[in-house]
């Protein structure tokens, strides 16, 4: 029965292509760039601060001139001789309570002192640091009235006090001044602080 | 014969659907990243080297010291001492024709004055601060000629003039000096100038 | 008649396989890259200017105060006056063996000397600068003993020095003092380094 069939080209019963294969998978995503270059450098700091000043000399001073217009007489003791007038008292150095001048900047001092006779009575003071007698002025009694003066100086310690001590009665002494003119003087100051070389 | 083939639906022929694809390349690379972000700012810098030691201070100064060499004798009117013998005097601030030291730095000053005595005739000056007796200068009458002193100190202003005066004529009085000699002398120089603390 | 249709083999009438499908679209572009790393810190700031210089930088000084507790009398030649007490006497530029100021700071200094008469003799003396006088101390002889001063400044050179000088003996002189007390005495000292302006 076979080959009873006709020889048929086959060819043209032959079925349609089979439909096109489905797109591929989209590839992978791409590897990941190359890292960003480096950022710019920052900016510079700021300027450092200005350095401290170079040593800072202070320069230390201390100076008084005191006067008294008002006479003094020598009484049984030892008198500090006060002042009533301030030309100058930097500070107030010097102490017009006590007559005396403290000293609060150690160093080299110069002081002067200048005062006038009183008729008929000796003069008799000394410049005194603390309870020694620095240097002595002095005059004879006499029937004339003259100044009188002493200067000296003094290396001084913290603390030491430089005043005017009146000889006591034992000696009748006096010094003189009115109220009209300052006859009477002392001054004193800083030469050199021992701070300084 | 041909109409004796049977209908067939050729459908139930058509070929395989093809191949799925094959995947896509991989993609490209991305982008290169952003730039990084600029550095932080940089360290301050160090604070500066302490400053080299002042160069020689500018302190100021004012000095003078004259002299005389011719006596002086009170007249009718107060009298000005003038000077004929300059042993300092810096930058001029004495002025020889008035006789006056002129006040240029502010500041406290020392002023120290000595004279000679004249034989039977009162000395009597003061130092003065512009119109101002500031201290007396004052020697009785005698015999005797001697050297008589005074010294203070003045806080001056500018334009502050200090100066000696001679008493007038109705206290007749005078000062000593001779040609081979400087017995009268007038010194004064700044201490601490008003600017320095 | 269906039946009659002879058992054909289908499969060799199937349609030929689809075409492949086509490639997957590329894979989209990898990540942007990570971003950069962080700029470098910057560099350090300048350092700082240098500091203000400091003031005053080394003030020179020079300073005596010396005593004399031993009285003097005239001789035939004039005599120096030397003194047997410091108050005084930085780096010694006083000299006490020669009783003689030397100067090693030049500038301007301030002198200042105190003496106390001899009853009936002359006070007789200079201040002196190398070999000049600079100013006289002097007083006529009396029966009184009084303190007697002088004082004055003067602008030294380097090496010059400044000394007190007794009168000779043909004007018979003296100068008193005791082992006491300080009656006589001589300061002086720089108020103005040449080198400061």
């Amino acid at each position: 029965m076979y080959q009873m069939l006709p020889q048929i080209n086959i060819t043209i019963l032959k079925g349609e292509k089979g439909d096109h294969g489905e797109r591929g998978l989209q590839g992978k995503y791409g590897k990941a760039g190359t890292a960003g270059s480096r950022g710019q450098t920052g900016p510079k700091g700021q300027k450092g601060s200005v350095g401290a000043p170079g040593e800072q000399y202070k320069r230390h001073h201390a100076a008084f001139s005191v006067g008294r217009r008002k006479s003094l007489h020598s009484n049984d003791y030892y008198q500090t001789l006060i002042f009533d007038t301030e030309f100058v008292n930097l500070y107030s150095h010097f102490n017009m309570f006590t007559g005396k001048f403290y000293c609060y900047v150690p160093g080299i001092y110069y002081f002067s002192l200048n005062v006038h006779t009183w008729n008929q009575k000796e003069t008799y003071l000394h410049i005194m640091r603390n309870a020694a007698e620095a240097a002595i002025l002095y005059a004879q009694a006499s029937d004339r009235s003259i100044m009188q003066s002493q200067s000296l100086m003094l290396d001084l310690q913290e603390q030491d006090e430089v005043w005017v001590r009146l000889f006591k009665g034992e000696r009748e002494n006096a010094i003189f001044s009115d109220e009209y003119d300052t006859y009477i003087t002392f001054s004193g100051y800083l030469v050199k602080p021992s701070l300084e070389p």
